[in-house]
């Protein structure tokens, strides 16, 4: 099955659009896993930590919502052992039912791209169900990762429009902005993986920090999955992601909403004493409860 | 010493420009390490036998030229195993005295972009000198890997113009087109990482295959060094690649010209019976002596 229909089917189960991000940040772990950033303990054993961490931040929200995405880069920063963290990241997750974005940004032309679709959507129990890639090289670097998308019904989410401050240096040169041509390339490469539910295996990446970009892009891009960044720890709100979910029906269906060190580092900012797992999980709580109530759904 | 000098100086060394691509395909791969394509056996194995054909033609390029660009996603398709033989590589060819560029076009925002540059610029044995990165998410997210570069004197390449057959339909967009923005971009910032020798260690991957532009891409980045990918496989020649070169007494400065399938595979074109090896030292000479007859440098 498409990407596109299995994301919709898991989205209709958990009726909220939240996407948890599994960015294990070593700096801001949780002090029982504090070896992951003891620069002096083997890497086996902090990229182990980190695996563990991880394991149970997804046991905390499995069921709870349809989707995590896990960073690389927080994984890679502990080289060959981290990798071995993130793939064994990816098979748990996958084992407990939710599907997996892989933020790996990746990019590259030809046989290299179709190297790195193949490293992250093909790769046995570590597959990806989606990944992130950067479509700056050109609209033909996209092709080698549509091909894995055919070939194996996994998705990918091409950044368009970024949530961090200076995104527009670039993603808003000439007129029109440069994202609007990236986007009529993924309305129109996208059109072919549109599964049996409306929507298409191509996404976009579109930060939920330019809210008044938002409906335009929606309609640049309407068949398009949405990941949308930005909301909490960067500063968006659930008022500001509104007008990419177009469905009057379905609310949760259009877009992913991404909170990662909101959720995974909640106890940061919890009551002292608070366990992390308890100021996870509240956070999971809050998030779903001001989403599905900017969307109007109602609660399970 | 800043990446600048390191690599200014190494080439002086050598007296050519030419950058060996370490880009084991595994279905390119000779014979003797066909375990790497065989999907049946362990990764171990397989990462084993890819490090093997690697560590073979660094020893065969050491000392010849001055730089090697391993390209992550031929490690990456293997996994942990597959990164595990990457960080080796790098090891190996810094311990032969090779100056290393990380082909791994990363980017991200924040603190992530600030794991990636940590994961491949400050990683020990297996620190690269410098990657490639890729600047569509915006200008600020090059400044985690320029604070990277101040603390370890590593350098970047920043993607400007890049040399597949559809880098222009993002890059050449808007007018001035994106990459003048992207170019200005790396020439500002790459100003207060100019060493003493005059170049910079914030360089521009561009293509060889812009022949026409790159006397323009130089004027907009005097001071940059250039990662030039294109010659050969990709159907650049030596006589294209001169207009990056400016200095009239060291005709070997300004650019870096990358081979990576035309060294590493071409037994592939070579005689029956001819050894991997051989058909790569050979077509490693051809391609320096090319170079520097272009250049106008005498051989050493």
């Amino acid at each position: 099955m498409s990407y596109a229909d299995r994301l919709d089917g898991a989205l209709e189960e958990v009726r909220n659009p939240c996407l948890v991000g599994i960015d294990p940040h070593l700096d801001l772990l949780p002090d029982e896993f504090a070896v992951a950033r003891d620069e002096n303990a083997p890497r086996a054993e902090r990229a182990d930590a980190v695996e563990r961490f991880c394991i149970e931040l997804l046991d905390l929200v499995a069921e709870r919502v349809a989707v995590v995405k896990p960073q690389s880069a927080f994984f890679e920063v502990l080289g060959a052992d981290g990798v071995r963290a993130f793939e064994h990241v990816v098979a748990h997750a996958r084992s407990r039912g939710l599907l997996v974005i892989g933020d790996v940004k990746r990019s590259d032309i030809a046989s290299t791209a179709a190297a790195y679709a193949k490293s992250f959507l093909n790769a046995g129990d570590a597959s990806c169900d989606a990944i992130t890639i950067n479509p700056y090289l050109g609209a033909d670097t996209l092709e080698p990762f549509l091909d894995a998308c055919r070939d194996t019904g996994a998705g990918v989410y091409v950044l368009v429009r970024t949530s961090n401050p200076g995104s527009g240096s670039f993603q808003l040169h000439g007129t029109p902005p440069l994202w609007r041509t990236i986007a009529q390339v993924v309305d129109e490469r996208g059109r072919e993986f549109v599964g049996e539910r409306g929507f298409s295996a191509v996404g976009a990446v579109v930060g939920a920090t330019h809210p008044k970009e938002l409906a335009e892009l929606r309609a640049a891009m309407p068949r398009t999955p949405f990941l949308l960044p930005g909301y909490g720890a960067q500063g968006a709100g659930a008022s500001d992601i509104v007008a990419a979910f177009t469905d009057e029906r379905h609310r949760w269906r259009g877009g992913l909403v991404n909170s990662s060190r909101g959720i995974a580092f909640a106890w940061r900012k919890a009551a002292p004493g608070t366990s992390w797992k308890d100021a996870s999980s509240r956070a999971l709580d809050a998030m779903i409860t001001d989403l599905q109530g900017a969307l109007g759904i109602p609660a399970n």
